[in-house]
């Protein structure tokens, strides 16, 4: 890319404050922008500490609170969206409404999950479309769907991480090799809409690893990790699935976005840290409470939430290839026994 | 199977003794065999305490000492092959020399790693195979490789665990079957050399995720979970490579034997632990030894020095698809610095 970068991201907590630092490292300059749910973020980091990543965030970068969108967004000509799936429709509008309408913008989705737009149940990126489709009708809008293994705080520690990006146009490849360093290394897949679907459901499968922690970690030992990687194959295999039903390519759930993303939040993410309140005995709603409470977000819970409506609507021939899938929504949200609805699903599997 | 199913099992070390879990609670009789290299073994779990499960074997398991191979095996119709790798092709003749000629067996390989056999390096069912055909010219063997995800300590606290079965033949099928309980579930893949690949090569790659932990768990404290993530998806597309390459399914590295069985062996195997003192700045030969002296075998030690040659002489164009196979080597084999060559591999991918 001839013209100069220069960045806005919005949403400042965990994965937000994370990209920052490759960007800056590539001199490019960054307006971090925080939602009415981050001023506490963009305080601390204005002092010189992001109470999420625990550190300064790096120099390239400058931070706006909620209020000062339009000015965050101000001579940039890229946009990353990092804000919650749940927060992700109104905040893509409040954008739209805020940048140069005789300007090329290209965007980075970071959010993962389905979103609800207009009544349906939708993949973020249509819901985009949509949107831009009837504010910029002559235009075209240039999305990227950014999916792992990234760790947000591995990310801003500058430790290898490989990202995959969902795109297929070769300048906006070009763009996303300028992010890249010797720390974040970028992996281009053209199965857009499969990159999107393995970030939303590595989330919901990640859970069970949490749960399998929380369920055996005490009476077991530490002799279930049969069952955890028995587990972890499993939802590797329903995502394919997944991925196929909905048209895409099933190699796409067996690379970074999916077998890889899904490894790094099954060992250290949140949606694992919330299975594991779960499988303690928690109730789904509760765990979800609690940790919103504490200012984790519990991205998981959300998307399976949606997930479910979202299969039977869009690919219900699915359901019998995905048991992992229904055995996770019965535990998390009818109260279902998760030793019982995991012995019951892997007894039903195998010869 | 109509027919009355009596086991030997040979080899009484993790996976052998472990094995007899799931065939006692089937009530099926099992003489477990040790090696002499067992005696310790067979001797301490007669006074009822396996020293490796730390726990009582089950009830129909009979023990043999290393003389008695004979004995063990008289009267069975299935035999269980758990020795190491290395021990392989000795075991299997001298296991030749003591069954009927004139009876029927089907033999279950545990055994996991390439063997040295006339001067070539082979997968452990090719040399089984040959020397099979010699001793018994007129008749057909029947051997499946039986793949993870199965830790054996964790077979052995009957906790539910899957194993991927490489056989194509409906009646072996049907014996594989009769093996099966609530905990102890299999799973069918007639893409039998791929099963056995995929069995080779994850123990080589499991060493990858020690060697972060080696390399990074004192420095980066818990902030390389991308890098591990990143690790384990390329270790899972090289194992699919060199399964295609070497004619069989790369699908088979994308289930239980691939995905399933590097993951449990990446979290809590032998393999992770040598490659964690390697990671640290130990010599693999050293480590090795050290393993070796405290009685654990590093069968992904073993398995990489015969994957190498094996890989030149077998699927020589592959190597431009496996460069942490290769790193791996450089590091374990030829002292090459871990951080510096880790470094090195992930810069050249991406975009």
């Amino acid at each position: 890319m001839s013209e100069q970068i220069k960045a806005a991201v919005l949403g400042a907590g965990y994965m937000g404050s994370a990209i920052t630092f490759p960007l800056s490292d590539n001199r490019i300059k960054v307006n971090l922008w925080g939602t009415w749910l981050d001023d506490k973020l963009v305080e601390s980091s204005l002092r010189g500490f992001h109470p999420k990543l625990k550190k300064t965030l790096p120099e390239n970068v400058s931070l706006y609170y909620w209020q000062d969108l339009g000015a965050a967004l101000e001579d940039v000509n890229v946009i990353f969206i990092a804000v919650t799936s749940e927060g992700f429709v109104n905040i893509f509008q409040k954008m739209l409404d805020n940048i140069d309408r005789d300007k090329d913008y290209t965007f980075f989705k970071l959010t993962k999950g389905f979103v609800e737009y207009r009544g349906k149940i939708v993949r973020a990126t249509e819901a985009a479309f949509d949107i831009f489709a009837e504010k910029f009708p002559d235009k075209e809008l240039k999305i990227v769907t950014v999916g792992g293994p990234v760790r947000a705080l591995d990310l801003s520690h500058r430790v290898v991480s490989a990202s995959m990006y969902g795109l297929s146009d070769s300048k906006i490849k070009d763009t996303a090799r300028s992010f890249c360093t010797d720390y974040y290394r970028i992996f281009i897949n053209d199965d857009i809409k499969s990159v999107e679907l393995c970030s939303a459901f590595k989330n919901i499968y990640a859970m069970a690893s949490g749960i399998c922690d929380g369920l055996y970690g005490g009476q077991k030992g530490g002799f279930y990790y049969n069952t955890v990687s028995f587990l972890f194959n499993q939802a590797c295999l329903e995502i394919a699935e997944i991925v196929q039903a909905a048209g895409g390519n099933r190699q796409t759930a067996f690379d970074l976005a999916g077998i890889g993303d899904l490894h790094v939040t099954s060992t250290a993410g949140r949606n694992r840290k919330f299975g594991e309140m779960v499988g303690k005995g928690m109730d789904g709603h509760d765990a979800f409470k609690e940790m919103y409470g504490q200012g984790e977000y519990g991205e998981g819970y959300m998307a399976l939430k949606l997930a479910i409506p979202w299969i039977k609507s869009e690919i219900p021939d699915i359901t019998v290839k995905t048991p992992l899938l229904f055995s996770l929504n019965n535990i998390i949200f009818n109260k279902y026994e998760p030793a019982g609805e995991f012995s019951k699903l892997m007894s039903n599997l195998g010869v």
